[in-house]
């Protein structure tokens, strides 16, 4: 066992793979190896394209290096002797690595040595070779890589190795992967048939099926009736405003480049890359008083932001962003009360989720090392700050307090969620914002008649649909809860005798409003069956000659759903059961 | 009584106006002078400004002239003469127009002599100036007009008058004029809170508030129910397309200037300015096959024109337009049954809104003069219409036949609808489309195995929300039925001693999702009765001494309801009714 930490085994082993490497390939040019999340990696240019066979051999020569144990050991040396040690080496992106440091004004440089191979690097690494599990070891994969990431360059081969503390977490590790894989957003979401890309629309930019509008409508309207439970009232706006709108509110200088200006004949607009001074803008629109407030809105609707193509991927990272978005307007001394009201709203959304418990929430307040990176003064803050810290005692949040966290215009409590597969997710979020009213001149006429300005509370419960979904579709491999899934039930007639009493079923399960298909089509009743299990479908009715006499149904449940037993039921125990699930 | 029709007489009565003004300002220049929809007007360049006080002048010298019977006498004589005739009255602006026609070509023109006054007019007339309904006429207003609607030539005085066959109806137009004005969307969606506009957003950009959007929802919600009894199922499109989407379709050069371009740092994106091209990349996400279609989806979403910000005005003409979109892609032998239903789903629609029945639908068809001014092939065409005809007989729609009113794409039949004001709107359309398939190469497998172009039908239910609801304000005069209000029950204590119960009224009701807000402010019950009456709201409840005491509500309902009689209800009972009347 060794006593350095993962992270330094790591980052030997790539030593130890670019040992390898020179070993099979003398002439090969070394680039930079450090560890990654998972392992590590080495960039190479080497005379030909590395094959999986070649991968395979690197692998057994890293294993014999680690069963040599040869001792890592460090040498500090002249800058100048380590140009020339590694110029006749022939190790020409080392001597620029140099050249570089030599700029920067260093004038010794640490050198690594671990049997026959010698690297010049910061270090730290393990004692010797052997110290590496080799049985928690894999050379994992390839990809091309520019020499200091720059385009302009060579391109080299990179060189992919996982580390692990022994085979058993390794195991764990690959286990988890293909389950990710399985798993993926990208991958259910075409399978499922639930949203899809087009090259005519362009990239970021989602197309839902009807399935897919399933999971943005229920979770919508969930969204919708807890929160007007708590007389969070939807409002409606544009995608477009001014651009002076965004100048006023900050955002053209926070967003920048990300903003896409609208070229119209008549105006400058921008495509909203968020939603608050639309809101604004409602408040705005006729005088407010004391009695009004709070003002609570709430709206789903897409903001735009203009991503870099190669930093867009599925529905994580979108150009469309659906927001789940809401804006109180309140007194101050209501701000408690108001983000009481959201944190209950969280709760009530995130429970029957299933992930409700599985959180913990930050208390996001300023870095106390520059408090002038805040928008606001100080003494709001200060308030803003302790309300938060109040909300999260009275409602047991143990919310964590997080330095620097908060956003440029208030403090927040921000609620990470875990997922199935252990992933946290910053998702809900409450912020307190002192700034925007102030900025677009907000104000109500209080009880003694002078004017004042509310504050505004900032509110997500899902964040952003696509996000969330991409969370969720994995979270649930796919397999949704009833409520929420696209198609509930699936009725196959055994034969075609059996259509016609099949399609009266789905058109009596249909008037219920449960979202029921039919697959009546030429395929075998098994294959069917197939098709049907492999879409997740939760609730599976077979009918045949018995159901036919019976009025029954025969019932194949998906794994995870306890509603009926063995035996067939009659269509409406079906119904009722089903309507009382969702 | 005038044996001419009524717009002949209107546009005597414009010669009787610039009779009237020559007398009392000789040196008038004239403009022109023709029948209006509802009277006449005339163009004048005056050395002075009107009064309202020269208005009521005008108006008695017309009566003077129209007691006095002057004949209107035709002359026909050659335009050299006419020239030098209208020359000699200073009358250059006619100089202008006789010049024009004699670049036409024209040798001789028509002069109508009418007592004193003489115009260049084709006519044709009434036969003497007594024929026109005195006491039908009356002068209206003024406004400036250019000469030849060209703002770089001189700006001249408009003299607007209304004729009507007699008195009567003279009154009937006023008083409908008055209750218009009343109705006007944009004064009561102000009174109303429904919807704002904001300087800092833009023009023709409404901001919907909460009350707004129970309005958009609960059409929203209708549309979604009825349409997914026919199986049309919600899709999801983001706002932006790359502008090659619109180049195939067509729109990019259809729409020209008013198509919005987005300005990203990787792509030409657009403001999508329709629906149809994003759906088709929908259809377009996956192999299709003769066993998927018909494919039905709808959407209501909104879609964007740079509109000119002189023609924007109120909810009529917006340029963030919330479409109620739909389109199925179906093979050519289910369009009779895709438009079937489509028809259906207009009807059901409509019906509970009190306008089907009270409508007109036209069988749109291609103007015969111009064939080649349509897209597609003229077989299609033929069937399209043949199809739609057959249609429109199926469905006792009486369609009238409309040639050259279809789109550029195929024929369509449109519904005209009739307000409470009596306007006709055109709302509802189903077209059929054979062109947008093959421009996006959309196909299908067929049972033989070959790949076939599916029919794209597009539908509109309400077409735009925003020029429906403006309808609609106006059509109810912003006293929604029960199920549309913004607010349904509004909860009045008698005093504060009743506001405990008032407050779990409201609770009670709310929470069986019946729209209620509670007004228990310091005011009188009599102002807090007249504001919620003033607020068309069509239930008030009060409860007092007598209403706690035998747990009961004393309720004043709208003059159009027949929900309760005058003695207090059951709370159990006034829900039970509310739900079942929603």
């Amino acid at each position: 066992m060794s006593t350095h930490d993962l992270e330094t085994q790591r980052h030997s082993a790539s030593h130890i793979l670019a040992t390898a490497v020179l070993e099979l390939f003398p002439d090969a040019k070394l680039g930079t190896g450090p560890a990654t999340e998972t392992g590590f990696f080495y960039d190479f240019l080497l005379p030909r394209a590395l094959t999986p066979e070649d991968l395979k051999k690197i692998e057994e020569k890293m294993r014999e290096i680690i069963k040599a144990n040869y001792p890592f050991e460090k040498a500090v040396i002249n800058i100048d002797t380590a140009v020339e040690k590694f110029g006749s080496l022939g190790q020409l992106y080392k001597v620029e690595l140099l050249e570089d440091l030599k700029d920067e004004g260093e004038k010794e440089v640490s050198v690594y040595h671990s049997g026959p191979f010698v690297d010049l690097c910061r270090g730290p690494h393990v004692d010797s070779t052997g110290e590496i599990p080799a049985q928690g070891m894999k050379l994992d994969r390839m990809s091309g890589a520019y020499w200091k990431s720059d385009e302009k360059r060579d391109q080299m081969q990179r060189i992919y190795g996982l580390l692990f503390e022994d085979k058993k977490a390794l195991k764990k590790y690959l286990a988890d992967r293909e389950e990710a894989k399985k798993r993926d957003h990208r991958v259910l979401g075409k399978e499922l048939d639930l949203f899809s890309f087009s090259d005519m629309v362009g990239s970021g930019l989602p197309l839902w099926s009807p399935k897919g509008t399933v999971l943005r409508t229920q979770l919508q309207n969930r969204l919708t009736e807890i929160s007007s439970k708590y007389d969070m009232l939807p409002v409606t706006i544009p995608h477009i405003g001014k651009r002076i709108l965004y100048e006023t509110s900050g955002h053209a200088q926070k967003f920048g480049d990300e903003l896409l200006t609208v070229h119209s004949h008549y105006d400058t607009f921008c495509l909203k890359p968020v939603n608050c001074p639309h809101h604004t803008q409602i408040y705005a629109s006729r005088p407010r008083s004391y009695r009004d407030l709070p003002l609570r809105y709430m709206e789903s609707t897409m903001q735009y932001r203009d991503e870099k193509p190669g930093e867009i991927g599925g529905l994580t990272r979108v150009r469309s962003i659906t927001c789940d978005d809401g804006h109180v307007f309140c007194r101050v001394d209501q701000i408690e009360e108001e983000a009481k009201r959201i944190a209950k709203i969280i709760e009530e959304f995130y429970t029957p989720l299933g992930l409700f418990g599985n959180h913990w929430v930050s208390l996001s307040v300023r870095d106390p090392k520059t408090p002038d990176a805040y928008v606001g003064e100080p003494k709001d803050w200060d308030m803003a700050e302790s309300m938060l810290e109040k909300i999260s005692n009275d409602f047991s949040l143990n919310a964590k307090r997080v330095e620097g966290e908060a956003a440029i215009y208030g403090p927040k409590l921000d609620y990470m969620f875990k997922d199935s597969l252990g992933r946290e997710w910053q998702l809900a979020t409450i912020q307190i914002d002192f700034a925007m009213p102030k900025r677009f001149k907000l104000s109500y006429t209080e009880t003694d008649g002078s004017a004042q300005t509310p504050v505004m509370i900032h509110r997500a419960i899902l964040g952003s649909y696509e996000r969330f979904l991409a969370i969720l579709i994995e979270h649930y491999a796919g397999a949704f809860p009833l409520w929420l899934s696209p198609v509930q039930v699936v009725v196959l007639p055994v034969s075609e005798k059996f259509l016609d009493y099949a399609k009266s079923v789905v058109e009596k399960l249909k008037s219920a409003g449960i979202r029921t298909e039919l697959h009546g089509e030429d395929e075998s009743l098994g294959k069917r069956i197939r098709i049907a299990e492999k879409q997740k479908t939760p609730l599976i009715a077979v009918v045949g000659e018995r159901e036919v006499a019976s009025e029954t149904l025969a019932i194949r449940q998906r794994s995870d759903i306890e509603l009926f037993g063995s035996e067939p039921v009659s269509l409406d125990e079906f119904r009722g059961k089903v309507q009382k699930e969702m």
